[in-house]
């Protein structure tokens, strides 16, 4: 059976995509270039994540809109990105409005015309950054709109294996898979090093130290988060 | 009270403006070039009716994934557009897969940003193409998302004032408005004359028939369609 994966090139997407490797899908990669800062990093790892696993059927999308519209810290460049925020107390600077949907809805465009019957995304619920659109009940509300508004004969489901896992898991499950870590890409504020202070990469740090492995990509600074 | 209306520059969309504008609501207008084939026609439409209406709030937006997707006689133009099939038996090869469900992605993403409550689209169910992404069960469904995916604090639900209406009360409905016909486009195919041989075409000039009156636009041919 065939399964398209968005692949943002982050650890959550890698694991996404290691696990459904592991499942035994045909995959088709996605990839959203959005105008977010760190965007030539992030299809970078895309490619290679891809390249890593094989996958030939592939698709990079342009969605400028979502800068076009703003309100995020990661397409409005005049926007302070928010440092770490582990409590979740509130939604971060990050935060791209509805930017999921939009995302999952590209996906099953694509999936309707190439004949995949799942979507996976590696969206968090449990130990994240606190966005509305990573939740569980999201996700099973969009596979209704999915089943009312594609053509009768399609049967396409959102597959998110991560959403109750704490990140800790992921970089276990991630370890136990051997899916190339090093080839991925978290920060959200640099194209070097990673900047090791954002939301994204606290979260990631964190998620390494508290699963006692280390992450093999390269920081500017390695904080102690745990 | 702000309200985002989709705005394609075809007679539906422009009646539903008419209706948003009449209601009351302070308006921004919202247009999806998605490398359709009439695009500079439909881009047109929409300047000049958002004119009309003195709409200052606009996002033109290229949504070119659909293009790179396919699967559409609209945006391949290997593929030959359906001629009308008035009794809806089939969906036409117009269909563009999932494709209003982005289109709200992108509209609930805007309107959260500029505060908008309301986003208009001009979906009609019953005298339609047959697309599945024009009913109102498709639209209950995705405002289930909107509530489960934004900010606690918004509150951003879908209007489709046309869901319920005939074509030809929906001319009638836009002549009572003064909605100006005359800077809609509906055709699939061409940019000069509309071709009055298209599934969209055949609709409009069957509903201007049956409402008794004369679609103000040119056409290439009217047959008969009543």
């Amino acid at each position: 059976m065939k399964a398209v994966v968005l692949l943002s090139g982050g650890m959550d997407s890698l694991v996404t995509t290691a696990i459904a490797n592991a499942q035994g899908f045909e995959l088709a990669a996605m990839h959203v270039n959005y105008g977010q800062r760190t965007w030539h990093k992030e299809l970078e790892a895309f490619r290679l994540i891809a390249d890593h696993y094989a996958i030939g059927e592939r698709l990079e999308i342009n969605a400028d809109y979502l800068a076009q519209i703003g309100g995020s810290s990661l397409t409005d460049y005049s926007m302070p990105i928010s440092g770490a925020d582990l409590q979740g107390l509130s939604i971060p600077t990050s935060y791209v409005p509805f930017r999921n949907a939009g995302f999952l809805s590209m996906a099953v465009s694509w999936a309707e015309v190439i004949g995949a019957e799942r979507i996976f995304i590696g969206a968090v619920e449990e130990d994240s950054s606190g966005y509305p659109d990573c939740r569980k009940v999201f996700y099973d509300a969009f596979n209704a709109v999915i089943a009312l508004g594609t053509k009768p004969e399609t049967s396409i489901a959102i597959m998110t294996p991560l959403i109750e896992m704490q990140k800790s898991e992921i970089v276990r499950k991630g370890m136990e898979l051997t899916a190339p870590f090093e080839l991925s890409w978290s920060c959200y504020k640099s194209e070097g090093k990673a900047c090791g202070v954002c939301d994204s990469c606290a979260l990631r740090l964190r998620a390494f130290e508290r699963a006692g492995m280390r992450d093999p990509i390269d920081y500017e600074q390695r904080p102690d988060y745990i």
